[in-house]
């Protein structure tokens, strides 16, 4: 057993992949690089295990978790890069060229997993999957042909994310211990420690209750639920906050929602 | 616009390559990073230009030159380059890491034409091929997987090449272009700016009305008002909002109050 590496801090998320070639180009090359944990959201072919081409790649595809929907898939990361060809569309997140993408991507491993997503073939990745990103990455690639085949783009950013260093270095201090995260269990966290990154979960659980709040306080008029609910997600990725930050968002809001609804 | 002569001068020779997907994937990230010169050694496959997968670069396989023999392909090169998985060879020639090669192989493009050449798919370049080359390449990858597919492995390589004096990379910080915050109350930032950040009369304003509101919840307990204002006041600061943000907060806070307050 090797010790832990920052490599098993970063998942690779493919969202609504169709081609199971790609898959398995995909697996191969995480299993080149040294990336062992695979997500898929939605594949397009059920059978995604057996992906052809995935020379090297098997024991990552027969590793790889399937899930229902994209929050789901990101639930235990604090950190999430959405890859995107696109390089005028007007992000609410930074946007980053692939280089410092993985610097930041590096940073953020310290205190928590990150997810690295690629979108469909065709479509790449929607406003809803952009809504659960705290920053985007982009290749940069000539403007006449942006759009990379997707085991190509993974085979690059992976290559990048292991360029500098050696990629299977120690997690470096400050270390974190290991501490129930949620609900009112005992805080175990070591007093030398960095505070963990909130998780998209707990991202997810303070997006919900605010708009529940919103919604019963008539701030969220029927119909731009939607709208509303992407802009607050990439706000509350905008903010970084800690674990112990998000639940006390989180008291706080179920205390004013009780109130709300009480009073209705 | 890139300098032309450098990238022009790269020549991306396939040595027997048997899978047409392969040749489609090359030419593809070919057209991706801007190198249009594809030499084609003995293809297996002789209708190497009906090679589907190429998304985009169609017009790099329409233009490849097929040649009989390595030796006429690399005729016009001054300095050959072999890529190769094998890393514990003895080689004739000096073998450098991807990002060092790079570094010679622009040299190299200051005085001639280069060509990278990548063998077949199974095995590689042969000892023959290598007795032309100057030096060898290999991207570094698992000792444990080390044999990357040969789109990918091309992929990385244009990659690497086009990273330093990149032409493309017209983002290096983040940018935030003109938008509107989610509830109408227009600002517009402008073009180039980063957002700014909430200033401290921001935060206070956000911290008075959060604290209003937890008070009429029930949250926070009279007594312990003071404590707890200081406990928000520091959780604000610490999420490093932009004046947007803040803005946006305070209005969700102001309509929750206001909700709060009608219904007492």
């Amino acid at each position: 057993m090797s010790p832990p590496s920052i490599l098993d801090r970063l998942r690779i998320v493919l969202v609504r992949t169709r081609n199971p070639l790609n898959l398995g180009a995909v697996a191969r090359c995480m299993s080149n690089f040294g990336f062992l944990k695979l997500r898929v959201v939605e594949p397009y072919e059920p059978a995604f295990r057996e992906a052809r081409s995935a020379v090297g790649g098997a024991s990552v595809l027969a590793a790889a978790k399937e899930f229902p929907t994209l929050a789901a898939a990101i639930a235990d990361c604090s950190y999430v890069v959405g890859s995107t060809a696109v390089r005028h569309r007007v992000p609410k997140q930074p946007l980053f060229a692939l280089p410092e993408a993985s610097d930041q991507i590096h940073r953020q491993l310290q205190s928590g997993n990150v997810a690295l997503l690629f979108g469909n073939e065709k479509s790449g990745l929607s406003n809803d999957d952009f809504s659960h990103c705290h920053a985007l990455l982009h290749i940069p690639t000539r403007d006449k042909n942006p759009s990379m085949n997707l085991g190509q783009a993974v085979a690059v950013c992976l290559y990048e994310l292991c360029r500098e260093s050696d990629p299977h270095r120690l997690l470096q201090t400050p270390r974190m211990k290991t501490r129930k995260s949620s609900r009112g269990g005992g805080k175990t966290e070591d007093m030398t420690t960095v505070p963990r990154a909130a998780t998209a979960s707990d991202l997810e659980r303070l997006a919900n209750s605010l708009t529940d709040a919103l919604r019963l306080s008539g701030y969220i008029k029927p119909g731009s639920d939607r709208l509303v609910e992407e802009n607050l997600r990439a706000m509350l990725r905008r903010q970084h906050m800690n674990t112990s930050d998000a639940q006390t968002w989180l008291g706080m809001l179920r205390k004013i929602l009780w109130k709300l609804r009480s009073e209705v």
